[in-house]
């Protein structure tokens, strides 16, 4: 795969291997254990076989790639953190001090960031991917975020950087994204493509009070209303209510998929991502693990319609892929069971009975 | 602490320190993310503070006791896999293939095998902690499964264990067990001690089918029949309708609280052990973790009146210290969070407004 177009990545997008997935389940059932004893962890193993295509998975190298961004909507007072917020955060992860780069840290993954839209120049900073695709977007509540090839080139910088870490041997990706506002967007998004009513899909974010969540269903209604015609494909949807890092996420599930390379979704706005993703190309989602469940009201909801479980459950709402980033551990552990457990013949243990 | 000794160690059980979680949570607060935006990972790093009695917590050395026993009560025919599987697992787990193992190493946990009570005599065999009490409990369907004085020195074989681990540096614990026929017990212990009936507190362990259930439950509820004298305390219950393996984790958990090691509790089986220990002293459950729920029934009622919240819900129910060993992860990636994110000021980063 030679260049970064959506289209002609999404028909590269193979069918995971059932065939595969079935001699990866024979072998859990002769490890040392009750068969399927082991629960989720061994579903996540055969997912992970059946998504790569081997019943000798080689679980190496492990990368997010959070996406940073600003939002146009935060004009209409929809969180309680200030639009500058985004640009020092980026440089604290940049710095290593974010929650995201220790989560990662702790389970061996490659933290990288990524300016795909954030609403400042920054200079020339070692460990920051400079992919801006514009300062950040419009105000969707008085018209569409973004053009559609503007939502179109942020994508496409999800997918190239799915290729860079194909080309580096990655064998787990992980989505994370930075951006003050951003819930406003993602529940946007589930509110037109589940779809579902703004209420349902619309929560605290960082944590705001009773006053300012009625504002929020309100200027995403709004959004919504103004931008209606645009709704009608998931692309449209996302250049009109939606966000420059939500398209890199975008971006970044379908590469996985073209490349094989399963991609563990953090939280609520990288689920509003590979919505996106999935409602663009169906096949997308079986190569997609969910990581946590998120507190972010939308979430459950928006898990649920999209028929996945996720790993964790810990009340988690901070974003930024620190829900990837403790879930990648949980699914390199799975793929060390079945890589590293011995068997009931090699190791001399006698079988279950017949009852 | 110089002695082993039940009713001395329990003297020496401080209550948690309420001041440094106080000041731990203020040290959580300052950290660049929503306040309470990591959700359980905060908590969980409180209570670390909390129960090691400092708001600088250092997370080092972790590491696993796996408990391993026979049970007389396996001649009822209450399991579907032989004896002699105890025997050949605790091999296993010593060459390092087992679950436990596995997934211990991924989480940087070191794993201990201890024969507190397995029916068979091993050779001298490096990696095999020898403590055995007798071979084997007998038949709690017709009498006692070991006297209360045998019960009490397997639960300071425990005792004894957490205080090596002190003395080694370690600074978590975890449970873990192996005998082949021990969800029996466990269930008796629930429906004894909490009380409940023994139809809800009695599941599949391995994975039997509906008739071998339905005999499983007639072999307790008679068990607890034949001792129902002996179970009108926590520690004559687990020597009427215990098991060795569950009295090791009765000791280690009242030896790590009160060492304050906090101790991560596995799954069903442990918990059933850690329910006897808090019966004993309730102060013990200011010093557990509980690091799954389990597939097996009787498990989410458990935890519900221990008044616990488990860490993980991938619907395992293999045992061995296995849950222990993904949570001690998680627990270790929450100290981190508290030790290692930046502060607001430390990394200039506007906080939140008011509304």
């Amino acid at each position: 795969m030679n260049d970064y177009g959506l289209r002609g990545v999404l028909e590269r997008i193979d069918p995971p291997d059932e065939e595969v997935e079935r001699s990866a389940r024979r072998h859990l059932d002769r490890l040392t254990k009750p068969i399927g004893s082991l629960g989720f962890l061994e579903e996540i193993a055969a997912m992970y076989c059946r998504m790569t295509g081997t019943d000798a998975p080689k679980l190496g190298k492990k990368r997010i790639y959070t996406f940073a961004a600003d939002h146009g909507v935060v004009d209409e007072g929809v969180t309680c953190y200030s639009k500058e917020v985004t640009r020092q955060m980026v440089l604290n992860m940049v710095a290593g001090g974010a929650g995201v780069n220790v989560l990662s840290k702790h389970t061996g993954v490659e933290a990288v960031v990524v300016d795909i839209g954030v609403d400042y120049d920054f200079p020339e900073t070692p460990g920051l991917i400079g992919k801006k695709v514009r300062h950040g977007t419009d105000n969707m509540a008085k018209g569409p975020a973004m053009s559609e090839a503007e939502a179109l080139r942020a994508v496409e910088v999800g997918i190239e950087l799915a290729q860079c870490a194909y080309q580096d041997g990655v064998t787990l990706l992980g989505t994370g994204e930075m951006g003050i506002g951003n819930t406003t967007p993602s529940s946007a998004l589930l509110a037109a493509l589940l779809p579902c009513d703004v209420e349902e899909a619309t929560g605290r974010g960082a944590g705001i009070g009773d006053a300012m969540l009625r504002h929020k269903i309100d200027v995403i209604g709004r959004a919504l209303r103004v931008n209606r015609a645009r709704l009608t494909d998931p692309l449209g949807a996302l250049a009109a209510v939606g966000g420059l890092e939500i398209a890199g996420i975008v971006g970044l599930c379908i590469g996985g998929a073209a490349h094989r390379i399963p991609v563990v979704v953090d939280g609520f706005i990288s689920t509003a991502g590979a919505l996106v993703a999935c409602k663009t190309c169906e096949r997308v989602k079986e190569y997609l693990f969910f990581s946590h469940l998120s507190q972010e009201r939308g979430h459950a909801l928006l898990l649920e319609r999209v028929g996945a479980r996720p790993i964790l459950d810990l009340g988690m709402r901070l974003g930024e892929g620190t829900g990837a980033a403790l879930a990648m551990g949980i699914v390199e552990g799975a793929v060390k069971v079945y890589n590293q457990m011995a068997t009931f013949e090699g190791a001399g243990v006698t079988g279950e009975r017949r009852e």
